[in-house]
């Protein structure tokens, strides 16, 4: 790791930790970046760094982030305006090996654009459900449903429910509602994702009467039922409005969760209080009442956007129901239940735990980027608080992806002067921590729509065993493998070192004793002589001390 | 690598395999993509393959392959096309090694939408002048700059005058003009990218009468003489017309260049007849008046394409001056230029040869989807080309990345049902290897006017020794030194073996004699009071002996 202008990159990584610090406001931009080298990211070869970040062997603990429609767009429109373009957010960049992957979902039935029939075949822009279903059971399936097949019905088992069989504790938390899809995917199984409640049931959700029961399950029982059925150890986010719906014995779902046992904190207060979580008292975090409440007021794009000052986020002061709430209420970050989970989960036997960004996708379908990067920001905080632990216990991976890729693209303002370069999609300008502006676009649907996700393949990282999964090109449904494989330590390419004491030693040979080299050379014959007359397991376990010797014998001669 | 369905995953990549070699029509979908494990890319855990894919040590050539305009949407765009969301791309899909880069230029001067003066500042969106110069000198600058710095003046060193210092081949090869910003950052040092031609001077490209002078570049000699003063082995691609403008002494460009020794084949055949490119016979091959001509005909994006039914992609039968010449009429492809390029630049020292797909963005900018698909198909094979070279010459380091992402995305056009989920941007709807439609959207700018780059991070990704610094958030920037270290050696990280005799040894613990035991333990005390008595250089080379035997010595007792 040495080039010659290391310091220079010294000075402008220190000002990047500073520029963290501090408010996004306009502050003074490093001068350096214009000079040659001085926006490198890396501080010389790095080779060395990557090599020593391929980590064999099994991991003790996995923690999966998501952050839901965070694509690759989305992360740069959030760090430009964190950090600036030369910063580097400190959770979701720290993650040392990366990759892309792809997330297409598949038909299920006919698009009338083609002739035939399309079920089966890839349908290229997934929803989370589906998107979720792949990583969560290693299958695709089609949008809408939450890990079950493409029939709807042959439910395949989740990696949060096959870690419970391994005697892992198990966690899933999100920013949503913890009946939304992305959750769901690791605790239930259902043909739609909207199957939150018993049948019939309306219930009051953001201070408004709401219908999200399973009349598009028949058959099946409701996500938020299902929730108490699978019995994670916690399982945090919002969505408590739902769990008012009555189930079959005529007790409010919340009801149920308490009789069965369930911890159920409402506030940051009582999940603070909390001290264990475990089979005989589950955590049931209940944050809010519908998804909760997110860091940046709304700032919807604009057919004019792109022609207006720009502006900095502002910290949201409406709740989720209309409310005058100014963030966070009583509600936890993300960050505080990722380090509460953590601590619950942390156990000898190990954890697997998702955590879900959920509204970076929310904020997007609403063409709101102060929306959308304050939730980012959010998920960075949490997978900060998931490094910083992985980081400390080597036998950690931790997966920082996205479900699908979103609307929102970086453009230029200064190029649109009216005419053919005037975007047809909204946009917002924004003032950044460069001190400068940033225009954001949304163009998949009219304003006021909902703003569609798209198809690309977008970024995964990781960090700890089993990590080298997410370099190069992958699918979502390989995820599940290499968190399966990690945890179980089942069909893992074996370590250069397994089985036996292997270090890196170095022996200068000019230095060699004669004795030690006769010792090994001594060695070396008896070992010859006695493999010649054994047999079976002893022969092999002479050879492999033969190898041995023999290693140590070329370094000295 | 083992996993359980490795078997079913194999007949998935071989029907990928396949399917390249087939147009892409409506085929029948490899049925196993919706079975557990059968939409993986990885045949089981690929750790051991990662760890032997990150190469120390120098590199004798490098090959950088540049998309222009390809981010991520656009490779996916053209993946799903061409050989189905489930396969791979067989040249730009087959990197290991992968990570995501920032590709910002900087301000020259104010932007009206914010106080204060933005010079210096991020431009988060680049052009392909800046971004180029991003990584043939190591040097951010504004948009429009070629090679030079902010002031416009500054002439910044490139990769490929780097590597002629060094008494490497040269090459520099594109499907634009070679006058146009992205081979033109190898070869020149201009103010403005537009500057093509000495001052006042207009002449017929593609069948029209145009300018592109030095006007806006004072004092400054053209891209076009510069391309023959920097002289390097081989420039391959279009943009013949512009060489009839006439220099200082009366000539033309192009009869300067043929004085000067140029080899100049202007088709296919010529090309092929050329045996050999030095400085004494450098090769300027010019096999198109402006740009060469695409391979797909256009299918411009409308306001109703995504209810279209959706249709092939047909092999262009109009050149870019208007006339009827099916597609490549007397061109080379990119992949033709690339095999002739390192036929005539594979030497004992060495080369360096820049490799650029340049209409993805030309197509991306025209909301052609056919048209950027098949630019990606043609770059994609010339990567192949590249990647077969390095595969069979283990000292070379081959790169692929883009200078920008585009404005292209992938939506789904089953969502859209009118009112506000109908996208503001132009849509087309295209029949996909997997005999299903892929929707891909336009809105940057309005239809009939120049899309826009966006300024998303993108993919960048790396074989051979060196290509282990692909890996993880980095800047364009990077490239350059990643690219000069490892043709110079000069500051890469020391392979494990390097200085001194560094091997893994395997030494178990239950066999070491206790003569050998005896023997480090009596060097470990002989060297501690050696120590003891020891200064300076001396005392630091016994100490790093102590630490070698007493890494020994925790592996005996």
């Amino acid at each position: 790791m040495a080039r010659t202008n290391a310091s220079m990159r010294r000075v402008r990584l220190l000002a990047g930790v500073t520029g963290l610090a501090v408010a996004s406001t306009g502050v003074a931009y490093a001068a350096d970046i214009s000079e040659t080298g001085g926006a490198n990211r890396h501080d010389g070869d790095q080779t060395a760094e990557i090599a020593a970040q391929v980590k064999f062997g099994k991991a003790k603990n996995v923690i999966l982030f998501i952050g839901d429609g965070m694509g690759d767009s989305e992360i740069t429109v959030a760090r430009n305006y964190l950090v600036g373009a030369s910063g580097q957010l400190e959770g979701i960049d720290s993650l040392p090996l990366t990759g892309q992957y792809t997330t297409y979902a598949l038909h299920k039935g006919d698009d009338p654009l083609t002739t035939g029939d399309d079920t089966g075949k890839p349908d290229y822009v997934t929803d989370s459900a589906a998107s979720g279903t792949g990583w969560s059971t290693g299958t695709k399936t089609y949008n809408g449903a939450i890990s079950v097949g493409l029939d709807g019905t042959t439910a395949h088992q989740t990696l949060l429910e096959w870690a419970k069989t391994q005697g892992l504790k198990t966690g899933d938390i999100t920013t949503a509602e913890v009946q939304d899809a992305t959750p769901a995917v690791q605790l239930s199984h259902v043909a739609d994702r909207g199957c939150y409640t018993p049948v019939g049931q309306t219930v009051t959700v953001d201070g408004k009467s709401q219908k999200k029961d399973t009349a598009k399950c028949p058959g099946q029982k409701s996500i938020e039922e299902q929730i108490l059925d699978t019995r994670a150890d916690v399982v945090m986010g919002g969505g408590k409005g739902w769990f008012d719906a009555v189930a079959a014995n005529g007790r409010s779902v919340l009801q149920n969760a308490q009789d069965a046992g369930f911890q159920v904190p409402t506030t940051k207060a009582e999940m603070t209080a909390v001290t264990k979580a475990d089979q005989s008292a589950p955590v049931l975090g209940l944050f809010a009442s519908g998804n909760m409440q997110t860091r940046y007021k709304a700032t919807p794009a604009t057919a004019d956007g792109y022609a207006k000052p720009a502006a900095e986020c502002q910290t949201n002061d409406t709740a989720p129901d209309g409310t005058s709430v100014t963030w966070p209420g009583t509600q936890p970050t993300l960050a505080d239940m990722t380090s509460k989970a953590i601590g619950l989960l942390d156990n000898d036997k190990g954890f697997f735990l998702q955590v879900e960004g959920a509204s970076i996708d929310k904020q997007d379908h609403a063409a709101n980027a102060c929306g959308q990067i304050g939730e980012t920001k959010d998920l960075d905080e949490a997978v900060k608080v998931g490094m910083d632990f992985a980081k400390t216990h080597g036998d950690t991976l931790v997966i920082v992806t996205a479900d699908h890729a979103h609307t929102s693209q970086i453009i230029n303002a200064e190029d649109i002067t009216g005419g053919s370069s005037v975007p047809l999609a909204g946009t917002y300008n924004l003032l950044t921590h460069d001190g400068t502006v940033e225009t954001v676009a949304y163009g998949t649907a009219q304003l006021g729509g909902s703003q569609q996700h798209t198809g690309t393949q977008l970024r995964i990282a990781g960090f700890g065993p089993g990590a080298a999964n997410a370099v190069g090109l992958s699918d979502q449904t390989d995820v599940f493998d290499t968190i399966k494989d990690a945890l179980s330590g089942v069909g893992l390419d074996p370590a250069p070192s397994a089985g036996t004491t292997t270090k890196t030693v170095t022996v200068t040979k000019e230095v060699a004793p004669a004795r030690l080299t006769s010792a090994v050379d001594s060695k070396v014959r008896t070992l010859a002589k006695q493999i010649r007359k054994a047999k079976g397991d002893r022969k092999a376990k002479l050879k492999a001390q033969l190898r041995a010797y023999r290693a140590v014998q070329r370094q000295l001669h």
